[in-house]
């Protein structure tokens, strides 16, 4: 790649797509990521590109299903934004990547996902017993990668892994929990308990891998903790946003069936918000309240497709939208509040876009 | 507890038995070993204590059915031996513990293991999901605990600890796949390959406990390393006693059933050594061979017995009685090269006496 005006650089990539931005930190990132993962245990080092979608069963070179990479992308350019170049987060990059697909392994096994990313999921390929080693083993990975950076910088490295990982764990554990918890009554589960369950289960890790890139860019505290905050809203406003899909989402576009999680029963934002609704929205939300408790584990179509009539009624879309608006206006602030170098702050706010400007 | 003649001390509690020692270690851990469990999700906390045996499932304390805490000892004795208080290996001891524990639990899930220490295993109690998790977040806390350490020394002890885990992941990859393995031919098990994977499930985390004990207490690196290697040769010695145990030990001081891994059709070490016997033991080793390839999956007992003969006359428990008792002598050559303090040195060989010195 030659370039023959560097001075133009900056504008002009500051126009480059999201899918070009996340391509160029995934190439930057996989030569250290595939070597990291090329230190397994082999048969451990196939589940594992199995999943990162480098390979299929067997061991057969693959191309694509792989995930997109927001994480390392987060990583790389918070590192440009603190005025390093993306090479300084290469092992944050791989750290995160490497934690988020060990999260996908195991809860892959917990949820009884068969698919992902319309291939089988590792324990159904695999095993459980194999998936769970594969994730132990992709865990103790980013460990490892993390710890072996150079300098003073790699025990507040760790630190900071470690509690994004204690987050997940403790977002995974709500999770698991709210599923047979009450849709009504004083053991339901609200809405702010429902955000704090995002934010330990997807953003932590988000905003880990925006402050790993910061500080192993050598970014003061302040710039760091900010970047740490950007990323943890960004997590839940994209979570919201995919509740919000995951009820309204055209099917042809998300490629995934309409009321997926009315189908699943899901205790999602918008059905939370909506079943909290007090004023003009309580009848509804009492009449969604009764749909779903008296409905069957499998609901139909009519029932899914009226429980989403009531959820918007009760006023549980317009909620969400609200509630995603503010996390992405959370974000702003953050980036805003920094002085960051002018092309990756673009970029960063190109790929939030991506992350919550989907076709709700 | 009030000393009169502090001066004899040293003297009087080199007589201290492995009880007592590994008792005084429980109890110096066990108060930061609680509180950082007590720092989990609720549910999780409730899963990692049970696997502690410090309460039933649902919460109720109980006593006692917890691991014997060998992990925790071997730290605490380290950081003596390097002449500091057993305090300064405290946080070391509670990493060690929690991933021996993290480990316990994802491979009771892995094995398929129903109880352990007479109780049902976590997934058994509390569902396979909720197990991957506990382990999860075990794992996690480890590395937290050891990263939160003051001074410089924590990231070196987070890459030793990631080290360990590496290769126990490592072991029990290997120990899942010798299952598949056959008994004899090109693809067979030699017992070169099982030292190996012996040394990485079982004996890199007693290095790396006692390595870890050294290194908090300020233990200049070859000490470390010395004391690393005598915690790995440990592992293996007490793995290889614990293989002759499951096939001569008496059910009586075992508490498990006689021939109890060759019923389990187990590829241990003095099965592998007499399957591999060349010169006088070769005629038992065929005949033992054709046994193992022909008899059911769940053997009678006439047919145990029968291999048990076979593995002795071809050599099978001597050849194993001989690699611990190796196993043993290089610890010994790694705790004569150092010059520890005499109390802790004394216990640590007591400390090994009991994990090798079972009635075999």
């Amino acid at each position: 790649m030659t370039t023959t005006f560097p001075e133009l650089l900056g504008a002009q990539e500051t126009t480059a797509t999201a899918g070009e931005i996340l391509g160029r930190c995934r190439e930057l990132v996989r030569p250290t990521l595939a070597d990291t993962v090329g230190r397994l245990h082999p048969w451990v080092a196939e589940m594992a590109a199995y999943s990162f979608g480098w390979c299929d069963v067997g061991g057969t070179p693959a191309e694509g299903s792989g995930g997109k990479g927001v994480r390392q992308a987060l990583a790389v350019l918070c590192a440009e934004a603190a005025g390093a170049s993306g090479e300084a987060a290469v092992a944050g990059a791989v750290a995160v990547e490497l934690v988020h697909t060990f999260s996908l392994l195991h809860d892959d096994i917990m949820d009884g996902d068969q698919t992902r990313r319309t291939r089988p999921t590792v324990w159904k390929a695999y095993g459980t017993g194999p998936a769970v080693l594969a994730g132990d083993a992709l865990f103790a990975l980013a460990v490892e990668a993390l710890a072996g950076v150079d300098g003073t910088g790699a025990a507040a490295a760790v630190r900071r892994l470690s509690a994004a990982l204690g987050d997940l764990v403790r977002g995974q554990a709500d999770d698991l929990l709210f599923e047979s918890r009450p849709w009504t009554g004083p053991e339901a589960v609200g809405p702010e308990e429902y955000r704090t369950m995002v934010e330990h289960k997807t953003g932590a890790l988000l905003g880990c891998a925006a402050a790993l890139g910061a500080a192993l860019a050598g970014a003061p505290e302040p710039t760091v903790a900010a970047l740490d905050r950007a990323g943890r809203h960004m997590g839940v406003a994209f979570q919201v946003v995919d509740d919000l899909l995951g009820i309204w989402g055209d099917p042809a576009v998300t490629g995934k069936p309409v009321h997926r999680d009315l189908r699943q029963r899901k205790k999602t934002f918008p059905v939370l918000a909506a079943l909290s609704a007090r004023g003009p929205g309580a009848p509804a939300a009492e009449r969604l309240a009764t749909l779903l408790r008296d409905s069957p584990d499998i609901p139909d179509d009519a029932t899914t497709r009226r429980a989403a009539a009531l959820i918007e009624r009760a006023g549980g879309r317009s909620a969400a939208l609200e509630e995603a608006e503010r996390h992405i206006a959370t974000v702003e602030t953050c980036l805003e509040s920094l002085s960051l170098a002018p092309r990756a702050s673009a970029e960063l706010r190109t790929l939030l876009r991506f992350l919550v400007r989907r076709d709700i």
